[in-house]
Formats: C-alpha cells, structure tokens, sequence
C-alpha cells in the first residue's frame, strides 16, 4: 500500500527502506530535500492516491504538533495518521481531537528497535480505534519483526504512547540491573575475566536478553568500557513514567533509582553532597574538599 | 566419565538425567533411598572407578560443610569436588582449604537455569584452578546449553559463586523493572490489554528477554495474577550481593530497592510506617487506622 | 489590623484565635454558620473597613480557585489576597494573573505547623511582590513564632508554595529515616528499651529534632505502636516534589523512596509483587502464596 | 571520681576537660606524650587509687583491641572498661569475653556530639550490665548534656554501639533529606534568597532540628557552597546499619539511598553509568562521551 511517511532521520529513513523492501510504496518528506520525496508536506499528500490515505509522522517531539496541524488542512474523512514518535500519551487525545475535527483518524504508536529496526523489524505499540488500525495494518505488518510478537494494539488513543512509556522505563531499569552488576564484578577482585563472564550469561541463564548481548558487544569492543565516560542521557519517557507512577500511587523504587542515577551522572559536582559534606564539617570538623 | 553426585533434589535429580542423557555414568547419592544410587556416601565414592574421581555437591547450604568434611576423608590425591549449590562465595576459600589438606581440588560452580535446566541446560559460572576445571569439563560441557555460551571459568576458587550472586543480584532488578512496570500498566486505565502488551515486547523490543517470556507465561495462565499473593522469598544472593557491593563502595540502588520491596512484601503490616503514621498524627492530627 | 479570613477549619480555626490573642481585628468566613463571622464572603469583605483590605485564604485545595473568583469582584486596587492553602506552585501564577486583572495583590503563603501552630506559632513561606508583604506584616509577625526565625519572603508569587513543597519533601525523608530506624532496632534483640532509646536522643545528638520529639511522644502513649496500622497517607506535595526534581533533573533517591514507601503502605497486597513471585514460580518452581 | 582515659585525640581530649570541668579525675593516656598524664598505658593503670577502677578507651577501631588485650592484663576482678570508640556492636560480645576471663566489666558506650559534645554535652548510649553501668554512672553524668535525655542504658553488651550505629544511620537519611531539598531549591529559579528559606525553617517549621541549624550555619559562611567539594566520606556506621536491616529483612529504602549518593559522590567517573551508555550507545545509537 502507500504510505506518506514525514521525517526521514535515523528512525525514518530506516523505516522507509524498511517498508520498500516490502513492497511498499513510501513518499518521503522532510526538511532535507536531499533525503526527501516531496517537496512539500503538501506535495507529499498529493503524491497519495489510493484511499484512504495514510501519513506516519516520525519527527522530533518538538515538531509533531505542527506537522498535525498542516495536515489537518491538507487531509480529508477517512484518512489516517500515525504518530510514531515519542509523545507523551496525553498529548495523543488533544492530537486526536485536532483531526477529528476535519474527519481524521489519528494512531499513537510507539516504536522500539533503534539502530537494529530496519534489520530486525520494529516493536510496534499501538492506540486508537480498530477500524483506524486496520486501515495501517499493511505497514505495521511489514515494519514489526517476522513471527507473532512486535506488534500490539494497546487500546484507544493514547495506549500506544503509554504502552511505550512504561516498555522505556522497564528498560532503565533493566540497564541499571546490568550497570551495577558490572561494576560490582569489575571492583571485585574475586572474578579475573569479567567479559567472559557477562558473555557466559547469553545462554541458560535466568537474565538472557536482548540487552545483555548488547552489553556484551560492548565489551568486546572496549573491555573495560575505558573509552566512555560515565555519563548518560534520558529521553524523557523514564521521566513520564515515574510522574505516571506518582500520579497513580504506583511505587517505582528501582526504576526512579535509575533515572537518578542518569541524573547524577550529569553533575560535575553534586549539590546535595556539598550540603552534605557542609554538615559533616559543622557537627564532626570532618574535612571537605575544596 | 563418571561422576559422584550427592544430592539429588529438584536440582541434583533434573542434573543426573541430563548427564546421563549424554552419555555419562552418574553415581547419585541422596538421604532419600528411593531415588539414590548409593547407601552411603562412602558406597557413592566406592563406585567411582576412574581416577580422578569428581564428586558433584548439589546440598543445601548448610548441609555442604559437613558432606565436605566427610569427602575429605574419602577422596585423596588429584580427586576434584564441585561444590555446585549457593555456598556464599567467601565460604569457598574455606572449603578449599579443608580439601586442600588432602590433595583434593575444589570447584564452585554456581548453577542458574532453575526447572528449565533439564532440556534447555544449565549456566554454569566456575572458579578454581584451570587444572582442577580441565578435570570436570566433560561433565559442564554436557550440563551447560549447547552452543558457545552458557559455561565460564572466572577465576580462581570463589570466582564462581561471586559471579554466580551478582547475575541473581541482576536478576532481582531486572525482575523489579518488569514488575514495577506491569503494576502501572495494569493501575492506569489507558492500556486495556495488558497480557497483550507484554506479550508483543517479545520480538523488537529493547527489553525482550527469556524473564520477560516467563512474565507472559504467567499472564496467560492468570492474567491479573489474581491467584497469586504479592509476596516474594529471598534466597540469599541478593543479600550478598547487597552486602558485597555496601563492602566495596558500590552504589547499587536499583539492586536494593529490588531487595526490600521483597522484605517489605513479607510484611503484613510495616512497623516504618507505623511510626511515619505516628508522627503524621502528633504533627497534624492526622488520622492513624487502628 | 484586619483580616478576611476564609476558611475556618482545623488551620484556620487555630490561625483566627492566634491573631486575635496578638490584637488583631479577624472576620472570619466559613460555610459552618456556627463558626462564622460573616454570612457571606461578600458580608466578610463588607466587615472589613481598612484600607487595604487583606483577605487571607485557607481553603480546601479544590476551593481555591472558586474563593479567588469571587473575591476578584468583591476586592479591588490595591487590596491583597493570601493563599495560605496547599496550592501547587505553578497555580500560583494563575491566580496571581486572575486578580491582577482587578488591581489586587496574590501572595502565597505555605504554612507549616499544624496542630501546635495555635501555640508555638506557624512557619510561613511568602512569595510576592514586597510592597505586598508590607500589607500583611503585621498578619505575619503575629502568627509566625516568637524570635528571628519562622517567616521567610522566598520571591517572587509561587516561592512560597514551592518552599513550603520542599519542607514537605524533606520532611517525608526525615520522617522515613527516623522510621526505618525505629523499625531495626525494634527488629534487632540487641536493644531491648527501645523507646528509651528514642528518648535518650533528645539531647546531644546529631539526630535532634522536633520531629524526633513527636516520635517520643509517640512511643510513650503506645510503645510498640502496636494501636497504630502501618498506612501512611500523603497529602500531595511529596508527590510535587519528586516532580519538580524530576522536572530539573536533580536526583532525589531519599524523598521517592520516602514517598513510594507510603504508596506501598496502602497495598493490602503488591502487584508488583504478584508479578515477582510470579516469575520467580515460572523459572525456578519456587511456590506462590495463593 | 577517678577515670583513667586512653585516647586524648578530638574526642577524647574534650571528654577529658569536661569530665575535669565538672570535678573528676582523669589520668589521660595518649601515644603523643605532649597530651599524655601517664607514660603507658601501665602507669595510667597505676595512678587509679579507687576501687573499682574505670577506664574508658576512646581510640581509632583498630588500636581497641590491642588496648583492651593489654588492659586485661592490668585491671582486675571488678574493674570496669568502657568501649567509647565506634566499634561493630557484634565486636563487642568478643571484647567483653577477653576481659571476662579476668572479672573485668565491659560496657560499649556510643558517643554522638561530634566538636560540639564540649560544650554542650555528649550523647551516650550504653550497653552492658546494670551494675557495672552504676559503677561509671558518675562519668557519665558529667559527659552527657544537662536535663533528662542524652544518656541511655539501651541493653546488654552491644547495645549501645547498636543504638549508636542505628542512630548515624538514622542521620545520613536525614541529611540526605536536607540535601536533597537545598539542591531543588537552589535548581529551581522560584526561591530567590534559599539560605533565607534555611534559616527561617529553624522555628515553626516540621523539620526543625539540630541538622538544620547546622546547614543554616554553613549557608552563612558560604551561601552556595562554592568552595565545598560534592564528595561525603561515611564512617562505617551507615554500612553497618544497612547490612544489619539486610540481616533482619527490615526494608531501609532511604538510608540505603543516603549511603549509595555517598559511594557516588567519590567517583569521578562511575562504571555503572560507563555500562549504561555503552548500552544506550549499542542500541540506539545514542553517542557517548569520552
């Protein structure tokens, strides 16, 4: 089938070639005309002809409210749009809404896979109604990996987005589970091959994953992890789910503890240790360090 | 080859059929009669031809100094014990010690897999000397998966049971991670098939792993996991891993918190949070439930 | 001077019987006719005959925004308005736009003290402009306690309701600190006085304060606490402030875990556990309660 | 009455000059004979002309046993030795054995009051039997502030080092809590003056304590803390307190947390978050610094 597909960076345009190599046929905009298939956002809907018309949406968080807002004026009754980028859920019903004005139907849909997608195939989480759902199954069909798993319709509009938030905060915790025990290894002198041993893991063990082979492939590049630094990022979905969390009086210890840890690792110098290091100094003369 | 194999449980009974499935001799001695091929652990030495003899220990903890204690003076020279139960790693220097005195080498090797081992094999981290690990290979290289993973040697006498507590440490994490997930997803209204969710993460996902198809397992045979208590025991490694990690200045929050949300559920009610509900009451008159 | 004061329940009550011990003319406002002072809030605007009139707020958090909206027609240029209420911050600045439309100063006021407030006097946190302030001084001198500490102007309109938030965040971790200890040496053999422990601390220590006093008090109505279920509730600016951290990327492991421990205080039973004991009967046949 | 003191160093020396303040005789030992009043432990022993004779050793953990072995061999049937050091509660059932070979009394006393204990008065917790507690009963009520608290007799030998190492456990948490509540309050861009904020929480407020005013003087000397380092050493009891809570199955979320942002704040770089990285790096492509 076609499929408008706005935003070809590294998810996109991935996905793209992904979807070609299926069979579909994909027009591709984007800001980049080097990369894009259309002009314009405008261009691109009329490069569509087959009914109803289906647009995926891959930009930055930033961007996705106004690229909805163009083509709500540039699409009709019956088309479809997919917002597959990374949306806070609640975001999604005021999305919807905006197009259901014009006749619309809107999906949420969170992606995983990153760099391994286009290879491997994408996890596809999924809200909104059935009938819109149906409209995209071709293209959710050919972007999810092969097999019975990948793909889930979550439930009405929003689900898609929630259903990903909560996949992004399992896995910061689960890295963490990972990063601790590394470290705890690597500062014991009990276990000499430390590598060896995370690899030993990829078989028969109870914490075989898909981010332990990851791990694994970075120690085999850099066995002590020498070149890089202890700083890491966080794309906000680990954030929104602890807000979720406290906002359903849910306890999330171990995911919050890894989204602090990220945190932490940002800090050149923490100020709550400062606080600490000062009251330490006031009731003990204990030292500080300048 | 041969091997002596005292204890067989849950554990040592699945090991003796995997080993004989591949071809081994197992002499298996367990106090239950019914199961054992031995009266005694002297008669189980006794059985044992070749030279050197290897004698497997699959016991409770507390039951392995003593049956160590007895090997000693039934095995010699160049014979190998494997001490394959969750012996807390610093034990094992002492264990060595004691066969030491009688020319008899010591392996610990910590065993994952749990009821799945039989068919799938078992991950087997070891430490000891790599003379003393070349004795037993045949009998790992048949109990581990097939395949490269799934067997390291990590160091010396105590490598094995230190590696083998930091991959359970990862594992009450990783264990946490899913679960604090699965409580939000299932605590807000927006996703509707939750079973549905966490089945779909088993392809594409950053998070699919072999804990996370067990989590589906035991949605689709209960899927609000109504007939199940939230209550979960604690073996030990998670204490030491803890411990171990408190020993070396490791910060291991997520670990942890994975560690007391277990304590915590074996709480009927929690004695902090009585007395946080105390003071709330003589702070501001709050009311206290009786 | 005068003071509108709307809202006359356990804090407001208390507040309207301290300012009148301190000589100050009070026309209080409730919707319970047998405390009030007035019919209406337009009567109690009426009552007040200085100018400018100060009406100070101390309303459920849900009636905030109403009370705001009718005394926006009832004062006028110059008067001011206090929010003494639990509003969250960033409503602050709404309100604040609300009466500024009709000339009438905002200042939010977080008040902490609670039920001893009437006697030692209450902790104010003010955010405002400082020409605001000066209205209400002398309201602050007489319900502040005596001496130099106990009132602070934090900025400008939302300082104050975020000040009084971080009191409250930093007190859920004291109160969790003291809690936790409280619970091991109850748990341990090794301290067999435990409220005479408490008791002792009172004086000396690093671990003085006042809420360490509440403690005590605590422990000797009840000295195992045993009237007392482990529930504790929270009241909403935990919660806030573990958002605001979120929000500004500061780790705050102590307060969430503070606050998670209070969620979990409310479960009869954990699902997040539910789903680790599930797992943990799925690989290793360990049994569930049922 | 007559003490002899081994240990004249921060704390020791200002116990001596406020046990001579208040009328005792101390015969000080130190290895630095500028401070000393006796030339050995020996002579010290010789100088004490009352019966029983009361020695209290305040030196670094390891000396204690050393000078409690050189002691037994010293003091006699009825004599008494005060542990006042920081030692593991669980050392002092070994040490009192040692000196219950000879008739001598063992008591641990923790000590809490850091530079302040002077002036003020130290807070003792002791364990150990009722009578040898009368028999030091007079030092103690010199040490110990003025009024009815700072002194407890908590249990049997280990008591009171368990008491006192539950208390510095209890007072990372609450440090933890202040830290936590300055950092977001000097994050955040509403509180315009946060050591105003401090000082004005020292009356009224909740969280009033000893702490406070502690941070409240270091803010006055250095209003952001500019010239402290993030970096808090721990002395031991903290570890030992989440260790004994890991014992005893007693969730201590919050104080766990204060230890690990301890071990976090001396790393300049931390491996777990090297792992984390690296992971994200593997999967998403994230970039990763060096």
């Amino acid at each position: 089938m076609q499929l408008g597909l706005i935003g070809l960076g590294k998810m996109g345009g991935n996905m793209r070639d992904r979807l070609r190599a299926a069979g579909h046929t994909v027009v591709g905009y984007d800001t980049n005309p080097e990369i894009s298939d259309a002009t314009t956002v405008a261009d691109m809907v009329e490069q569509l002809t087959e009914s109803p018309r289906v647009v995926w949406v891959m930009v930055p968080v930033k961007a996705v409210r106004p690229v909805l807002e163009e083509l709500a004026g540039l699409l009709g009754e019956g088309d479809v749009v997919i917002e597959g980028g990374n949306s806070k859920w609640i975001n999604d019903h005021h999305n919807a809404d905006l197009l259901a004005g014009r006749g619309i139907g809107y999906l949420d849909c969170g992606v995983s896979g990153g760099v391994w997608g286009k290879e491997l195939g994408y996890a596809l989480m999924c809200g909104g109604s059935s009938e819109d759902v149906a409209k995209a199954q071709p293209i959710f069909d050919a972007l999810k990996p092969p097999g019975e798993f990948g793909f889930v319709h979550a439930g009405e509009v929003g689900a898609g987005h929630f259903a990903k938030m909560v996949h992004n905060g399992i896995e910061y915790a689960i890295m963490q589970a990972y990063a601790e025990g590394w470290e705890l290894l690597a500062a014991s002198g009990e276990v000499t091959d430390v590598p060896a041993v995370f690899e030993s893991w990829r078989e028969g063990t109870v914490i075989r994953s898909w981010l332990l082979d990851l791990a694994v492939n970075a120690l085999k590049e850099d066995p002590n992890l020498d070149k890089i630094r202890g700083y890491a990022e966080d794309s906000g979905e680990g954030r929104w789910t602890v807000e979720a969390a406290i906002d359903l009086a849910v306890p999330a210890p171990a995911i919050s503890a890894s989204l602090f840890a990220r945190f932490a690792s940002r800090q050149d110098d923490s100020p709550a240790m400062k606080m600490v290091a000062a009251m330490r100094n006031q009731f003990g003369g204990h030292a500080v360090l300048a």
